[in-house]
């Protein structure tokens, strides 16, 4: 009996007609740990985002259009039934339920998997016929091999890496929670915690964090955390700080102790379990985390530090450059993955680096045009031919993360590939050099990027840009640029000094090539006057942008101004640690245009 | 006993503690008829925005930035007290009753003057002890020699101008309605009406409207008016078009009679008593009027004839130049009010003129920076000194409406107004040359207006453009160019084919000058592709923009090439209609640079 078969069993023991596994942990994290990859389990589809929603004696499985072909081939032996979202007559979740309402009656699904919110979403116009049930126990009584939950040791991040102590966070948060009239505020996100704390570890891939829950009072500060992730130093430093240590999983109990209080949580994040022990007792106040906020605007010292990773990625990628130009020359026999371990392995030897911030995207040609393209045995390339190579990649430093993609012309590409390209830089660049009002958000400021692609009748079909964590997740709430809002993504904060976004356009053709250049940008001011606060953007990624690509032609005077003066930052930046080789290398590629 | 008291004292005989008294009619118009100009009667203040709420001692008058300087002056002898609104420690309206709830008990007001939705704001978070009364009689008693209702005498705008029969629109209508399960539907505001019935007058000043109320159902349409504004040729065209006609005020009555059905009404359109009568024996549906987006979605044949009202328009406009040019290096005495009226002259000569659209504006230098500024003959500034001379003007005509502005240098002026000319310029250029993606409204494009006048650090305090609508309000919602939403003013729709909007970025430097150029943008189809459907604008107005103000060092190829373009159609369009004379001037200004 295979996995899903033995799932559908138990529904019937237990009498369930219906129960949705959705992509998620606990805290409503955008990668998950192992642990948490019920839904891959059960369905085989190993995508990103879907939610598997399984009946006594069928399945169906929802995810979107980025996966439609994956999901075809990964669910091609299985009678799991592919619900294609957004395409016509494809009914939502709740559609389907409410269609089906006289065979489903019980739906279950574990409380702690999802937020408060979408439950709250789900229930408004579902079918009354249609009871809710909370049930955290089916999986494991099915998975039987399952991996174990995720343990990593927690590290501390001093404070001339964090340039905040936990008390001045928690100082600001209780104001916070002062003019909310906040008696408790639950914090459960992963990232917002390992803020707080100033504290990192390796739960979950590529995101420097670790599970816990935080409830703070006035009097009190609760972490609850597997104990045994915590050592002796990090044991005494979080005394210091008079934090409480409970078990993990303790946070369940804990809740229902909490009574007639004026509690904050994100419903967003909170997961619906929690949020239902907290409702019963406690009045709550429904708000984003301020948490989000503060993260996102990086204090002096972590710009700082954010500058010198930039600088030691930015030499890695350079490094990378230059191997991949003389080596394809030469005819060396390159590769997709080959080249993702060379980077990696450049990035390994520098001082704080501790881990990539994404997997890394090499893609050579058609497969640049596959946005989330990741080279495996299968699909592996060979770089033997004309073309573009675009390699998106980052770092986790100590003194933060990096995102960075470059497109790289290999031997004589074609006028309209040089076009492309151009018009790609030419949206790079527009955003860059904008000076705005305060008060703008990334949906003001988008279509400086966007103009130059759709006036060729092309889009890419993704936001300009997202914030970055430092030494945190890559993708980092609230700000970001997107033309239309997208409510669950939470990226149109209004831009503050302080805060990094990325800035990368991209022109993608099916089957052809993808380009894709991206900077990241860090807000500051750019002056006062009678009319207002003007803020502007400071371009902090070093790397060349590969003029071999570029026709100059389309580029107008202030644009090339922007590249040369970029160009001659980049040889200011990187050459003092480079030798004599790769500085030759440098100034043949940052020379002016 | 002056205007105020006899109202203080009547207030004092109904035993009503405050009174308010906005500046509105009956259907929330932009402009209102001298009927009911009772705020400006009862305070003597006669900017265009300002709400005066009177108690039975003393009486405060809120007014916005724009008339702060105005009100203080015209309010210098009486005893009301002004109210800034926006300053610190100002409280808004409600504020002020809630901390006076111990003397303010009994709060009246004509419930015909506010809408439904600024009454229901009111009453949101309203201390309780403030009760409401509706009293419509109480301005009548004290205001003897108040003018009389407004009264124009309807005329029928033919298909040919028009584009679309009545029966055409209510079918839209009708199926708008079945959609939203109505049964019946109340619309009210005069532009919207006057559209539908393919009527036009003159009730408004610059506003060829007629006061009215429409009440559809399936079966029936009543049209609410004065039955003497109808003469034969109307009177037979509402009844070939089966519309039943009733007197205006009697709509009073008849919503009274309307019972269990669903009405359709937009309540920040439709006034309170109306919308209270309604709520009484009915379920309303509250929505946004369907006419509005219908209306400012122009259909074939209005564009065509706006096409040929902006070649009329624009000739006059290229005439006022050259007499200006002319006049002014002769040494001819030139003066705000005299050019006002010569530019009126020329537009009374075009076949099809009806009006001007609103009260031109013609400023020479400082009073440039004012930008609603209207020259009287106290301001009056002679012509005889170098400068910028503004002028923003336009008329009704039978085959739409225009809006159009142009600065002009004259003499030498010098390097930085030429610098903050070209950028104005810039600015018109980049936003008039974009391609964008379907779905994009004015707030994604107005960054491409605005960045070269930010990246100055200067600002124009106000949207980049308004939509315009054809022999109506010249200013027209949904559609708009503006950075941030400004609910009220609902100008941030999706643009679509068919909308025309205002391009008018602007520089103004108190006490120095202003600068605004502004053409009208045709918003047409560029084309689709695999990524989706495109958009892009085509200009409308055809006027030369005065070269001689332009640093063209500071605009790039595409800039000048627009420019060039623009002036070569200008030309093709102006020049079949001028003499040789004129040609030989259009030919001057409309050279390549």
């Amino acid at each position: 009996m295979d996995n899903l078969k033995k799932l559908q069993q138990e529904l019937i023991n237990s009498n369930y007609d219906a129960y949705i596994i959705p992509t998620s942990d606990f805290h409503g994290s955008e990668y998950i740990a192992d642990y948490f990859k019920s839904r891959q389990y059960f369905s085989g589809f190993t995508g990103s985002l879907g939610t598997l929603l399984v009946l006594q004696n069928s399945a169906f499985l929802w995810t979107d259009g980025r996966y439609f072909i994956q999901a075809e081939k990964e669910l091609e032996n299985t009678d799991i039934e592919l619900m294609k979202i957004g395409e016509k007559n494809v009914p939502t979740i709740k559609e389907f339920l409410n269609s089906n309402c006289l065979t489903i009656k019980t739906l279950a699904f574990d409380g702690r998997l999802i937020s408060a919110n979408d439950v709250l979403n789900l229930q408004k116009g579902l079918n009354q016929n249609i009871k809710i049930q909370l049930d955290s126990a089916i999986i494991d009584k099915v998975w039987q091999d399952r991996p174990k939950m995720p343990f990593s040791n927690l590290y501390i991040l001093p404070k001339f890496f964090s340039g905040k102590g936990i008390d001045e966070k928690i100082d600001t948060i209780i104001k916070i929670m002062d003019e909310k009239k906040a008696q408790g505020y639950l914090l459960t996100s992963l990232e917002d915690q390992a803020w707080l704390y100033n504290l990192r570890a390796n739960d979950i891939p590529h995101t420097p964090v670790f599970l816990c829950y935080t409830y703070i009072t006035h009097d009190n500060i609760t972490l609850f955390i597997d104990t045994n992730k915590i050592d002796l130093e990090v044991s005494k430093y979080l005394d210091l700080e008079s934090i409480s240590i409970k078990p993990y999983f303790e946070i369940y109990d804990f809740v229902k102790t909490i009574k007639s209080k004026n509690i904050l949580l994100d419903p967003t994040k909170v997961n619906y379990s929690l949020y239902q022990s907290i409702i019963e007792q406690n009045n709550v106040i429904l708000d984003t985390n301020p948490t989000l906020l503060l993260k996102a605007i990086k204090n002096d010292i972590e710009i700082e530090n954010i500058k010198s990773a930039h600088i030691k990625d930015g030499l890695c990628v350079t490094r990378f450059m230059k191997y991949l130009k003389e080596e394809y020359i030469k005819g060396t026999e390159l590769d997709e993955i080959s080249l993702s371990n060379y980077i990696l392995e450049l990035r390994k030897k520098e001082k704080g680096f501790i881990d990539i911030s994404f997997s890394t995207i090499c893609a050579f040609n058609e497969h640049g045009a596959m946005m989330h393209y990741s080279a495996n045995n299968e699909t592996n390339a060979i770089i033997d031919k004309p073309g573009f190579l675009l390699i998106d990649s980052g770092g986790h430093y100590l003194e933060g993360t990096t995102d960075i993609t470059r497109t790289y012309a290999l031997g004589s590409i074609s006028k309209e590939m040089k076009k492309h390209y151009t018009l790609v830089l030419k949206s790079l660049i527009n955003l860059a050099k904008v000076t705005f009002m305060q008060g703008c958000t990334g949906m003001n400021l988008d279509i400086l990027a966007r103009q130059h692609i759709w006036k060729e009748l092309l889009d890419y079909k993704c936001g300009t840009g997202h914030g970055v964590g430092y030494l945190l997740s890559v993708h980092e709430a609230p700000n970001g640029f997107r033309w239309k809002r997208v409510s669950e993504r939470n990226d149109s904060a209004i831009l503050s000094p302080g805060m990094i976004t990325t800035d990368e356009p991209g022109i993608y053709l099916e089957n052809k090539y993808g380009i894709r250049i991206e900077n990241e940008l860090l807000c500051i001011k750019a002056g006062s006057s009678s009319y207002g606060d003007f803020l502007k953007f400071e371009t902090i990624t070093y790397a060349p942008i590969d003029i071999d690509a570029i026709d100059i032609n389309l580029l107008n005077s202030e644009e090339k101004e922007w590249l040369n003066e970029y160009h001659k930052m980049v040889f200011d930046k990187l050459s003092p640690f480079m030798n004599e080789d790769e500085i030759e290398f440098l100034k043949r590629y940052t020379k002016n245009i």
